[in-house]
Formats: structure tokens, sequence, C-alpha cells
């Protein structure tokens, strides 16, 4: 059994405004989104955040998005599959730098916000970040979201030569085709640690989820993603860890 | 005689904003200056700006600025030390991504505008823009601008362990000191072609120039600065590259 | 019969980058739709512009965008209709005050390219854009694009109490729904003075258009859009408004 | 005695960023200086700002700051007289249209962070800021810092015809010249709520406060500046407002 790893979202203070517990969260998770100045973070706060996960030992990947810092990324825009790949390319090369400045190395890529869920139902602006990966580094993966079924993804990343690393989500109910549930529907988000430890749980171990269909859903998956934005969710991260190490111990 | 390279601004449109003839000045340059989105070019400039300087074997070196995109650039911020090396590293890796991504090696920095006046003034500005550089790749040169006495640059430079390349200009007049002569001052701008070009071949050939108050004055350089705004300045560059390829001819 | 009105964008202009021959536009326009800094201008270049409208007696309107400056604010963004509601106000404001200092005043509010297409087609970006012009001013009015049927923005307007300029293009053929035909179809820009001045014409007087099927199109509009990019379209303007007056004369 | 009114920033969000306790704060102030966007602030941020101001009965001012969201317009810029003119009054324009909006009015314009500073020392950057102030509304009054001698700015007022409201800090000590102690100095800042408060009742009264060089410094001040970024600094300003409550009660 391949270890699942735990990402989270990083370095999303911008100037003088600060988000998320960074320094609280580096200690539990494997991976660390670092935003690249478009939805968040600036460039002291980007390389601040590779130097703490750096001292973490934790793997810095690029977390790009469309340029739209007041709304965060989370605003889909009609850009054309050139200009994402241009910009997802841009922002790669200034998070890489800030880890070559701080002897870090960039570990993967993982588009933020909108961009990151229209490239799941836009083979187009997928295509246009796989080829931004490849262009940067052939051998940089990619993670996208675990789905029921990864094949057309995985033909993509086939035909353009990219690894693809899948992602999972512990605290959020999935739909029979391996999608989250809307966040404005009721169950879509597990609240209560021991729900979300039980998913995490099944899904390192590769056991089905139970879909909001009420039918089973494997997903396979590489990471999980986490959230620190609180005490709860730091407090949720360690639980999850605290899982997943017994997992990793009794395997 | 070392070759005296001619250099130029490049990929200075933003968005649906042209500037510069740079499809003209290509043939006849040796290194491109190329913006990096602070306060001129964007994405898709920046990688079109990279692709036309590696077909033409022109170097392409990154032209960080201080982020003021409506101002060009033009106008000093005061930002700290830390700042101007964190926003220089930032814009030294995005443009060395679309580098990567065209096949291209980012060769150089030449800081633009206020920021390169204010790091020729105040050595704190200067020393961050050498600790950006070097936290790149050590290997990469910063091009300073050449001064009667490059003394206190090579200091810094040697201290920090960066190479530098001084910047000589054809079209302009200089003081005692070597600094440039106001552009309101009369005489601060060189009108006509033979003009510039028997500055260009003193300066090539380590000849003295005649100063604003009629001292001679001795330049280093190792490049010469030229601009591509209209058919009148491409004309020139054309008459300096005649002059500098057959002094290189000839010796 | 009413006047025929003719508007274009102007104050295109973003810092050092200059956009339109707005001096040579100006002379034949009534309505000047002046860009707010959202897509285009900034806050030298609106001043200027109201202050060039003021010197010839051409109406000011609010042209407000989507926050996309690289994009000159023609890519689509997924606002929310409280946030397109206050980015179109805050724009309208920044101009007024820029009408204030001129001595001139804000005339009316054309939304520009994808917002003003998308209010085309959603209703709440419509509504959303409707209540940002009462909330500003109950008079001011609001320019939309002349359709076939207005019936439905006619009736949103009313319930909203806003007033609807409605604006027909004399350059670009219609499909039977009064809808602009796609620029990447044959056809769909019109070539050659004449067909321009003619379509104008017909316009003025209400006479039917030949929609891209072959069918009959009569648009009622209060105003026409011109635009003014190169020599030859200002002489297409001149044209126009030639043919206009003496319509008007012959009235 | 003339009241001195509270007054403190507001509206210093972005985007998803929070800043400030402005529901806290606002109950005890006079006036609500609302950032424009330059600096902080968006659309919908100042929108809810100065619908909050107007439940408490509260007066809005602009506060404009230099074009630096990252710098939090805390960074000096090299701007002309004419570019700080035109970005105070797009500014003050955008902010006007939220008042619109509200049912609010605009009532005062108070520049912010390297701006105010910068304008305090350059008689052209005050002037350019005066500008802009009467080309919007001749009747607005500008906020600027009481120091010993209000001469100079007043006759710059005079000259511009603008009214200037005098501004003094109560947790701040001042030198001799009645210009505030740079924050990195020890007793920059008052600690404790005894001796703010004592500062804000002698500035009210028209007493001599003790310069940092001893010598007795007199304030004409109309305002006094209250910060709310934490549960202590509210509890100041409580302090402070029930203080001058009840001079004004004695009085």
């Amino acid at each position: 059994m391949a270890r699942l790893r735990l990402n989270a979202d990083m370095g999303e203070s911008f100037g003088p405004w600060k988000m998320g517990l960074d320094d609280k969260v580096m200690p539990y998770v494997d991976l660390a989104n670092v935003a690249c100045g478009f939805h968040a973070s600036d460039q002291d706060t980007m390389r601040a955040t590779v130097r703490l996960a750096a001292i973490h030992g934790v793997v810095v990947g690029a977390h790009p998005s469309y340029p739209d810092l007041v709304g965060f990324g989370r605003r889909s825009m009609a850009c054309s599959g050139e200009e994402i790949e241009n910009l997802v390319l841009y922002q790669i090369g200034a998070l890489a730098a800030m880890c070559r400045a701080e002897g870090a190395r960039l570990g993967y890529v993982k588009p933020h916000g909108a961009l990151y869920n229209d490239m799941m139902i836009d083979h187009d602006r997928l295509e246009a970040v796989m080829r931004a990966v490849v262009a940067f580094d052939a051998d940089l993966p990619l993670m996208v979201m675990a789905t029921r079924d990864p094949g057309p993804a995985q033909e993509l990343a086939a035909a353009q030569r990219v690894t693809l690393w899948f992602e999972a989500f512990a605290d959020r109910a999935y739909d029979a085709d391996g999608r989250l549930v809307n966040r404005r529907e009721a169950g879509a988000v597990h609240q209560g640690a021991e729900m979300i430890v039980d998913q995490a749980r099944r899904i390192a171990l590769g056991q089905p989820l139970v879909a909001s269909d009420g039918s089973e859903l494997v997903l396979k998956a590489d990471t999980l993603c986490v959230h620190g934005d609180n005490p709860e969710s730091i407090a949720a991260i360690e639980a999850i860890r605290q899982a997943l190490d017994a997992l990793e111990a009794g395997s």
C-alpha cells in the first residue's frame, strides 16, 4: 500500500492580510500547495512559506490560479487554453525561484479554485495546464481530483507524458460519479472528526465510501486534501495524521 | 578586445496594448531585456518574446521592476531590501519558466526603470538585487550602469559573488562622474546617427568620451543599451551594429 | 424622428500604452463611452478624456467592465449579481468624479465587453447593472443592445425604473434575432464605407435591414456604435456623420 | 468648546481577507475613514462599510491612498502632483457612489498612510490633494495632522479654499514640533488606557501635552484618531468616548 499523503493550501496571506494557520498545519502534512500571487500570496509570503515547508521537510507544490486576487481565484474566467498554459507556467516559475532561494525543490503542481474545477470538466483547460507543467519540467506531477473513473484524465496525461497525483477529500461527501457534493446541499461537508477520520482511513485502504445516492464509491487516491483555517480543523488534521500513521505502522 | 554587446528592452507590450518594435530590433541585438509583468508584459507577451529571442539566437535577460504597471516602473517606491530581493526573485523565476518552455536559457538580470536608478545610488537596494540574483543562480550576471568609478559596485559584487556586466549608452550625454545627464537638460540626448555611432565606437574601443563639463570620461562597458521605439531608432541600432561589427572584423 | 446619436469607446489607453485615436473621433460623435480603469484607462487618462469630450460638447458615459485589465474586459467572469452591482457602481462613481472636476456631466452608462455581452443573455446580470445605475442616479440612462425584441429588457427596466438607450451597429451583420453575427463567420463585419453608411441610414430611418438568414430585421435604436482605431475607421465615422446630418437636415 | 470627534480607519478588508473590527468600533466613533480600493477594501467591502456607518449615523470619509495594495499604501511612491490629484479624485468618486447607493453623504477626505505622511512634509503633494478635494466638492473638508504650527497648511488651504480638519492622536507621543515620535523609538506608543484617555482629554480641552523633549505642546485638533484592531483597542476607544462625552456633558 502506497502512502496516502496529506496536502494543504498554504501561503494564502496577502500583504498585510493574514489567512490560514500555516505554522500549525505544516507539522502534519506532506505536501504544501503554495499560492503564487494570482489568487493569494505575495513574494514575501511565498518565500516565508517555502522556508517553513523546508524546515518541516514538506514538499512544496505550485498552486496556480486565474488572475483574480479579490475573488480569491474562485470565479471562473473565460481564458483561452494558451492563456491558461502561460499563466500556469508563470506562476510555477515564480514559486520555483523561491524554492531555489530556500534550497527546496518544487515537487508538484495543483491548480487552485475555479481553475481546478474548470480543468476537471473541460479537457481543453486540463490539457493547457498539462502543457504548462510539461513545459516547465516533464517530471513534475500534476494533482487532479480523484473521481470514479480516472480514465479520461489518465489518457490525456499519457498523451502529454504527465504524471498525475489523484486527490481525495476526507471531509466532503461525494456523489455517485465521485464528484464533490455542492457545499450548498445538506450533508455536503462532514461534521465531526470521527466521520472525517473514517473517510480518510477508507480512502487510504482503498475501501469503498458511500456516495450521496447510497451507492458504493471507490476512489483511488494518492493524497488527501486537508484545511487548516481554525483550531478545530487543525485538530481534524492531527487526527487524520494519527490514523494514517497507525495504518502505515500496521501495514 | 571583448565584444561590446547590444542590449534592448523587449516584451513591453501589455494585454491588448502594443509597445516597441521587437521584431525589428531583435535581429540587431545580442541581449533582450524582457519585462516580467510588474511594469510591462504579461504571460503571453513574455512567452512570445522569449520565442522571438530564441529564433534570433539572442540571449534573454530578466528585466524586473517595482510593482507599478500604470507607472511603467518609472516611479521610485519605498520598498524594503527584503521586498526588493523577493520581488526580483519572483520575476526572474517567472521569466526563467518561459525560457525553459521555449528551450532558451536565462542569461542575465537587468533591473528596470526606477529600480535600476535606485540601486545605482543606494547600496542597500543594490545588495538586495544581488541577493535575489545569487539566490536564483550564482552564475547569473547582473547588469549595472557603467560609471567613472565602478569600484564600489564591484566590491559589493565581489562580497556577494555576483558577476557584473557594465552597461553604457551611445545616445546619452554623461556628466563628469559618469552619470547620465538628466533628460530635461539641453544636450542630454544625442541627435543624429553620426554622434551616436561615434560614442558607441569610442566605448567599444575604450576611448574617452567628453563629459558634460568638458572633462574626459572613460567608461569600461560590456554592453551598450539601444532603444527601438520608432523607425529612426531602428536605423540607429542598425548603424551601431554595423560600426561594432566593422570594429570586430578589423580587430 | 429622434436623432440617432453616435457613440464610441474612448479613454482606452493605459499608463504608457496608447490606444485609439480619441482626438480624431471626438469631433464626430455625440457620446463618449469612457473606460473606468477596470479593463482600460487610468486616472490621468480618464481625466484627459473627459476634458476632451467637454471641449467638443460630447456627452460622457461610464464604460464599466469586469476587473480584467490584461484581458481588456473581454473574458467573461463568474461574478455574482452583488459583485457586478458594486463594481459597476464603483466605476460610475470614479468617472463621475472626473466629470465634476472638468465641469462635465455624466450622461449615461454602457457596460463594456464581456459584461455587456453577458448582461444581454443573463437577466440576473442585467438587473445587477440596472441596480447599480439606479443606485447612483435614477435618471441615468443605460445603453443596451438593440435586438429584434426589446420587450424583455424593457420590462426589467420598467421594474427597476431605468431608462434604456438601444444601441445598434452600422458595420456588423445581424442574425434573424437581431444578435450580431459572430466575427469569426464570413460576412460578419461589413467592408466598405458604402455598406456601412447604408446600414446607418436604414437604422436612422427605421427601415428594415436584411438579416443573415435573408429575413427583414427592424431595429429600434437610439444610438449607433462606431470605432476609431485607424484612419479608415475615422473616414467611416465621418461618412456616417455626414449621412445622418443630411437626414436630419432633410427631415 | 467644539466637540472633538473620533475618527477610525474602516473598510480595510480585501476580498476574502478580513481586517479590523469595524462593527465593534462603529458604535463609538463619529467619522469612518473608508478605504477606497487602492490600499485596502474592494467594492463589496466599501458598500457594506458605508451601510454600517449609515446605520450608526457615522459620517463617511474617503481614505484614498497610493496604488499599493500589497504594501497597504505604506510605501511612499514618486507620483507627480497631477497623478496624486487624479488618483485621489478617482477614489473619492468611487466611495461617493457607494454613499449615494446607501443614502449616505460623503463627509470629508483623509489621505492614508504614506500619502498622508508625504503630504504633511511636501506642499506640492498637499496642494495636489487639495486640488482633488476642491475639484470634487469645494465644501468637503480635508483632514490633516495637527502640528505645533498649523499656519503653512492653513495658508495653502486658504489659497485653495479648502476647509481643514486637524487630527491628533491620543495614543502616540509627540516631538517638540508636534510630529509623531517614530514608532521604533521607546515611548512612541502609549501603553495603558489611563495615559491615552488623559491625552485625549487634554487635546479636547486645549491643554498642553508634554512633548518628547519635555517641552509643552498645544495641539489644536478637530478630531482624534483611534484604532480598533483588537479587543484592547476597542476598550481604549470606549474609554476615550466616555471621557469625551463626560467633558461635553459638563461643558
